[in-house]
């Protein structure tokens, strides 16, 4: 053991042929990682999520005992990466149900979903203002009788054409600003950034280059992230792309994330990931639009505040430890190159400011593009992915919470849960005959079942009567419903066909539950400390990563929603991308942001005495309180 | 001669001893700047001015034929240094009347001279404000009650403090926030700035710092270097320094520096030698007050176009060229660092606006110095530097010129001129009998004459009779007048005693003429233009480098200043530094020397029809209209 312990080992990773060197005694999940490939990994290597299975096809290993695999599984030479440790140059295989494929499936969803909302700026409701632009100047040059010095007569020429009463300019700009006026006579692109109240010069070339000014909008999500490639000049997106958040293997959420970092030192590491995920995804639309880097002067982001923490590399540990704080909430804009992120070397970082460290900037993009803050009637905005946060509010008032229930809906804590991508399924019926009818992303063979497919299949096996109110299955002996390896399971698909069977356990059906009932009780918390009764709703979003075809009914009818009349329902899809386009695009919706962040009030549910009674009586399907969902009720009694 | 050009050789300077090492060839002027003497170079290394001489001791050179030595100067090996090259190892002397001294001798003068002055902010007339600030912030730390981010509560305790509505943070603060806050309570010292409109957080520390923030303040003159130390929390000066300005050796007015420059690809160099300067004032200034470079958060900086020009390497091409403009007049705040000052590394470097290429920062101070902006009277500033710039205004209106007559009262271009220093004679007159008194700066023995004893000389010379109303010196045979080898020259102090003879010649006196007829052109082209009549005059300011005992009745017997009464002229020193420090102790005074550098009109005399005419009629003394000056005449009726 000792000798075996020196000695370099070559791990090969099927399929993808990877290979990788690491020491003898190196854990099988770090030489995923230095091999580029990312296992999914909830517990952060802890050996209790059992979601980094692997098989080993050759070579010595060695393993900790786990309950996590099955008889079957161990005869199979399937481990926990995280639990096993590299004793000889070996291949394995990664099942390909347990990789993150991080290829562009997202697009067909995530990322093109209601890419109109991002139109709020053509349509008039915010003026089109982008955050940094390129104005062509032309100068007269200074002469005898106009001896204006060249900064002046540039800031004279800015201000001809934009208000902007405060100005700085850089100094490598300023001093390069004479010489870049005089070689094309006083005939100059300048690019100009804002900075809160303060317009900077951030860059100056000389003739016209106006028409080549680019922006990348992203949504960093705790399990994907999301670009949008915007061309400032005519305030359209160009082309959008999406990956897994390759930090996954740090944890599945972003707590755990945390607590990684801390025991390993290892803040920097996921700042690194972070970064060059969003790096690969600009390099990437750029590389497909034929955008030279440099004409891409600014990044804007919005995630919840741990992901931005963790893209700055702020100190994130109080996020997840009493009193519950961000160092930031609102970010001042950087040059993007200071945080690492390859465009412009001047170009500028935005980001969308959040409200508390569990309600962040892409809840307030959720607020900025529903507009629930410029309406006289109450609105309600719920957030489903990761974490389950919850806004109500209207032009008064606007008070959020979050609820930690889990990313059941992402497809996490779920057997054959998946996120929105081909193979998905993302629509899924029981007929009256209890025969199944599903639809996938992309038509494919079914993989698994995504947000929206688990939704559907949560509400139809409660209506159809294959589950009860406690979330139980009913009766033995029912068609589909047998004794698995992980206890009493459902058959949604059969095997066959080229794909694997697909079935709904128990335990993701607890999970499911738990995870709206999270969201519930956290309405109902919000609801009742400002007295909002279910009629004073006007309207309910609902935004998350769900698939194409979300049935809204379904929220309502497992009690994820208040049963308000369904027209009064809407499905937004990533509001968080949306809302960081928006502000983009206009000064003024970044200042509607900032205005949002600051005027919300924060419940911190975890210290609140309602809140798991309210959990606890909302983990029935709908709910304990029949009386609060009588269309649930009505429905079951016909 | 091809051989020993390969060589090395070792040249030592004496009396300092120092050494250099140079490839066989060099010319003597840049083995001297190697070695780190600097020797005044009025031509910039052309020949022609005749000022670096040097005698070589010992060793091989090779120098151009010059019609600038004469014969006893040749026997004696003295040769101009920017004429000869080196052959071989060699050991010259400097002679102590050609170097410049780079001790503490301005300290008697320009440096602490009218450091009242920098009591506008004391007194009351500014509120005390200054650019950057410490504050001590004692805040709660956060709770489960009072979740606001770190970030956002460092701003709300600072708005407590001080007026700031648009802050920013820099990206290094922010990620080191808050382990700063956490480490000691949340009692932190923030060290802001202001930049325009734009106040930045650019230090944070735990614990309370706040008593130790200084500044420095510099008066970058085309001479001389002067900077005073400043406490920002008491708003007091707690010590100066100055030194001569090093590019000096590239040419004594700014013009030939940047010909020089331009021809040597050496405006990098120019930059390093300013910088240095300022390094080695500040360095001098910290050590001797024992103050930690960290602690010095500010510098700022008054001085004319081109120096502030040279400091931050902007192209300072077109300031001697049509249509001789600046790249810059209105310098943005930056970080100090950047241009390679070694103070705080987040301190700031401040530069007042300059109006136009020939009318800089220095006049803009002594406008605000002497607030001839603020009042109903029209007032008169000439500044008698390197150039001669002149203001005249009231609180409605202020124009402005500059004659480039040349540094004639700085004692360049005077055979026995000097800068106001040990041994300087700064008070001079010719008794009754004809015998000359005088008084030198610290009692020393007789070295040259400075400004304020030029002033009197030429006075004296002229009411003694000595010279006529065109300078010329009248009828040979007068005691003390005598043929030397620079022509006609008057004794004013015999050898003897350690001292040399000091003569002034017929050349000193029609430089000095030139010099005086610049200024007052300048100023009869403002009055003319502005229909300005002598009596409309409230106040004259004179400021420049001469010694502490300028009489001013002599300015108008000579034709530099107006003929009116003695007591509205008043000499006010170096109101550069004291506009610097002002304008560092409060951003009101900022505001208005930025209002002041906008609202003045420039006159360029180059292209103004009268200028010439007026300075031709100027060359007299104490003018060709005598009835401009009726007391000169009334004097001289007596």
């Amino acid at each position: 053991m000792e000798e075996t312990k020196k000695k370099k080992c070559v791990v090969r990773f099927e399929p993808s042929g990877l290979k990788t060197e690491v020491p003898a005694g190196t854990v099988l999940l770090e030489a995923a990682n230095k091999a580029g490939i990312y296992l999914s990994s909830i517990c952060g290597g802890d050996g209790y999520c059992g979601k980094c299975k692997i098989v080993i096809d050759e070579g010595q290993f060695q393993s900790k005992p786990t309950a996590l695999l099955t008889p079957n599984e161990v005869r199979e030479n399937v481990v926990l990466a995280c639990q096993t440790r590299v004793l000889s140059d070996m291949t394995v295989t990664v099942p390909k149900s347990h990789t993150l494929e991080t290829s562009q499936i997202l697009m067909d969803s995530d990322a093109h979903r209601f890419s109109e909302l991002a139109g709020e700026v053509e349509a008039g409701v915010f003026k089109f203002d982008p955050l940094v632009q390129k104005l062509y100047l032309e100068m007269s040059p200074p002469s005898v009788q106009d001896h204006t010095a060249d900064h002046e007569r540039l800031y004279l020429a800015i201000r001809e054409r934009i208000d902007a009463p405060v100005m700085q300019t850089g100094f490598r700009i300023l001093q390069k600003l004479s010489s870049v006026l005089q070689s094309l006579g006083y005939k100059v692109t300048v690019t100009i950034g804002r900075r809160g109240e303060t317009t900077e010069v951030i860059e100056v070339e000389a003739g016209n280059h106006s028409d080549r000014n680019f922006a990348v909008a992203v949504d960093i999500g705790t399990t994907t992230v999301v670009a949008h490639l915007v061309d400032l000049t005519k305030a359209t997106t160009i082309d959008t792309e999406a990956m897994y958040n390759s930090q996954i293997n740090f944890g599945e959420d972003y707590i755990r994330r945390i607590m990684y970092a801390e025991e390993n030192n290892a803040f920097d590491q996921l700042q690194n990931r972070i970064v060059n995920d969003v790096n690969n995804l600009i390099v990437t639309l750029a590389t497909r639009q034929k955008i030279d880097l440099q004409d891409i002067t600014t990044v804007i982001c919005a995630g919840n505040t741990a992901m931005v923490h963790f893209l700055l590399n702020l100190d994130a540990t109080r996020i997840r430890r009493e009193p519950y704080i961000a160092s930031a909430g609102f970010i001042p804009p950087i040059r993007a190159a200071e945080a690492g992120i390859q465009i412009n070397k001047r170009g500028l970082l935005y980001c969308l400011p959040s409200v508390a460290a569990y309600v962040g900037g892409d809840i307030v993009a959720g607020v900025l593009t529903t507009r629930i803050y410029t309406r006289g009637g109450i609105s309600l905005f719920a957030d489903i992915g990761t974490n389950g946060e919850v806004v109500l509010g209207n032009r008064d008032w606007l008070v959020c919470a979050s609820s930690s229930a889990g990313p059941a809906f992402e497809g996490s804590g779920v057997k054959n849960g998946m996120r929105a991508g081909a193979g998905a399924i993302e629509k899924l019926s029981i007929t009256g005959d209890g025969s199944i009818e599903f639809k996938t992303i992309g038509g494919s063979p079914p993989v698994g079942i995504c947000g929206s497919g688990l939704l559907d299949t949560l509400a139809e096996l409660f209506t159809s009567g294959i589950i009860d109110r406690t979330g139980r299955f009913k009766a033995n002996g029912r068609p589909g419903l047998s004794e698995g390896e992980d206890g009493l399971h459902f058959q949604l698909v059969q095997s066959g066909g080229g794909h694997q069977e697909i079935v709904i356990t128990q335990a993701d059906i607890n999970n499911l539950v738990r995870s709206k009932a999270g969201v519930f009780a956290a309405i109902r918390v919000l609801m009742e400390s400002t007295q909002t009764k279910i009629k004073d709703l006007e309207a309910v979003y609902l935004a998350g990563g769900f698939g194409n075809f979300l049935n809204v009914r379904h929220a309502v009818t497992i009690g994820m929603l208040p049963d308000v009349p369904l027209e009064k329902i809407h499905f937004v899809g990533n509001t968080s991308i949306a809302g960081a386009k928006t502000v983009l695009l206009s000064r003024k919706a970044l200042k509607a942001a900032e205005k949002i962040a600051q005027s919300m009030t924060y419940f911190d549910l975890m210290s609140h005495p309602k809140y798991m009674d309210e959990f606890i009586r909302a983990n029935f399907l709908p709910h304990t309180d029949l009386s609060l969902f009588p269309s649930v009720k009505l429905a079951a009694e016909k």
